[in-house]
């Protein structure tokens, strides 16, 4: 049986689509998209038709067209790959109803058909919408997994985080200061640095494109008895000035490599497993995934903090599907604070 | 009070050196070193004098000459530092007699003043002096510790050693079989290869330096169904050829990069943190004295498989004091098998 809140026919509503119509060949590119417009269908067994409301805009977005990761790689014609929320708009599946919000692979367009065994109901609260994908979806969830299950820290360490004002960056700052932590992020820019430092509460934040300071003497400062746990969130040129100044046991929670997407990636850093062995490092990789057993937990919790105003979310929302390839290609440049997703309908 | 087994004089025994009297620039080589003879020092308040009985080698030595690591830097005129056994025969110390078997850092001499907060009682056991350095010394302490508390193997897992024929990693396939795992080694040749299968009952070992194939498409072959557990010694190609034959939340003991120590070190593996991220591999550096809390333990269980047949001990000992520049450049050229040492006494 199907159940719908309205008949959908080819004839009444298109479904406007951004295909990743070629490959970047280096740094993305907007000529790498096309638009299309294509008939509505209505769903098959085990499908369901959702209408597209929010896109997240993440840094794997670019992975995915390096090659195969923890999903297949993305070829050029499909139609570009994004998580979401979307509304039903119809069901052929008992577990879902019309009218149900519902987080799954949306992609860039307006309307899409999923299998219901690769969707989940959007999380429960009572905030935006929003909150959906940045305090309680992937970023909100990825931070926490990442500096509470993966890394362990405790009070009184050194938190060195990369990509600072971004989606994780921004929240993994800010537990780790109410955990006690001294919290140091990286970022492109002083005023982004300043940002940081002033709207996060970050101890202090480094400017990795500083012409006055190498990184690493930076962080010699910044951190003068060297950094216990680094977030990683970037790889390249900051991996390798955190490696140089982890303590003994530090651990790296490895969340993404953000430098090595966007354009042919470079060998890793030097002094790989050198360094570990010297220092006893733990580095280690995770996706939020990895964790969901752990989502319910970790979503109470970054309520709380939120209600109680120790957790601030940060949100860069951009309007219409239409801004979805520039979105993108902002974000790999940077431009983005906090939080960034299209806001389709 | 000071115990004594002789009477030791400047003017009866001198006490011959062999001094690091330049630094390496690039392969370590034989003028690097130099021999002199001393007088024998009697040992002041807290040392006590030692005469050495066997010299570990062990590529970590040639790492030392690279600047600090977990001990200090080596610096050119210093005696060369080693592990070693020596026989007590003056003590200053209540707690060490002439006679005691001591384990220390003693360097290339045959007589040392050791520091008794830096003297160790060589393990007690019923075979011969030198598995005081290979089965229970640092080599099946390394081996064990490294697989059991880092790696953590499980029964059904495959398992890659690096360095395959060397002291450790001869004792890690040996107890990876021993724990149900498939084991594939990796080495220098076709006939130390064959050696590795045939005497040290691995399932496979992969020559690297093979022109016929690359390690990459060797491990295809050999590991189809990917890598579970990555036992590094050697760093460089290896760890790279590794990384990308892992499986998913696959484990890497970092336990020592041999191909970075002997000349410059290159930039490390391709990849790094990306693959880490994909694939979700822990990488974790360790050396052996992190786990001396259960060296107890750990001794136990090696000195039973020992006895019982199922634990093969490979020595390879060079007699005299004066091979020990040899033994250590071929050591790093892989010419070893098992665990080299040098008989001084």
């Amino acid at each position: 049986m199907t159940t719908t809140l309205f008949k959908w026919t080819s004839d009444n509503v298109k479904n406007k689509q951004i295909l990743l119509s070629k490959l970047p060949d280096g740094k993305l590119t907007a000529d790498c998209f096309s638009v299309r417009e294509v008939p509505v269908e209505a769903p098959s067994e085990g499908q369901i038709l959702i209408k597209t409301l929010l896109l997240s805009q993440d840094a794997a977005n670019r992975a995915w067209m390096q090659g195969a990761t923890y999903r297949g790689a993305l070829n050029h014609g499909d139609v570009m790959a994004s998580y979401g929320i979307g509304e039903v708009l119809e069901s052929s599946h008992a577990s879902w109803n019309p009218g149900d919000l519902v987080m799954a692979d949306i992609g860039w367009q307006e309307y899409a058909l999923v299998d219901v065994r690769e969707a989940t109901p959007a999380p429960e609260h009572d905030g935006p919408l929003s909150h959906g994908l940045s305090l309680l979806g992937v970023a909100g969830l990825t931070a926490y997994h990442g500096l509470i299950n993966v890394a362990g820290i405790h009070a009184g360490e050194t938190l060195l985080i990369s990509a600072a004002a971004g989606s994780v960056g921004s929240i993994v700052g800010q537990i780790g200061r109410m955990k006690g932590a001294r919290v140091i992020g990286v970022a492109g820019g002083d005023e982004k640095c300043r940002w940081v430092e002033t709207e996060l509460g970050f101890d202090a934040c480094l400017n990795y494109k500083s012409s006055a300071q190498s990184l690493r003497d930076q962080l010699q400062s910044a951190a003068p008895a060297g950094v216990d746990v680094y977030f990683d969130n970037t790889g390249g040129d900051i991996l390798q000035a955190a490696l140089f100044s982890m303590n003994l046991r530090g651990r790296v929670a490895c969340c993404g490599a953000v430098s090595m997407y966007d354009g042919k990636p470079k060998p890793g850093p030097f002094g790989v497993p050198g360094l570990l062995v010297t220092k006893r490092l733990k580095m280690e990789g995770f996706i939020v995934s990895d964790y969901a057993h752990l989502d319910s937990d970790a979503r109470h919790e970054l309520s709380l903090w939120a209600r109680q105003g120790d957790l601030k979310i940060i949100e860069d929302i951009l309007d219409g599907l239409d801004n979805a390839p520039a979105g993108l290609i902002g974000l790999l440049a940077g431009e983005n604070r906090g939080k960034r997703m299209i806001r389709v309908a």
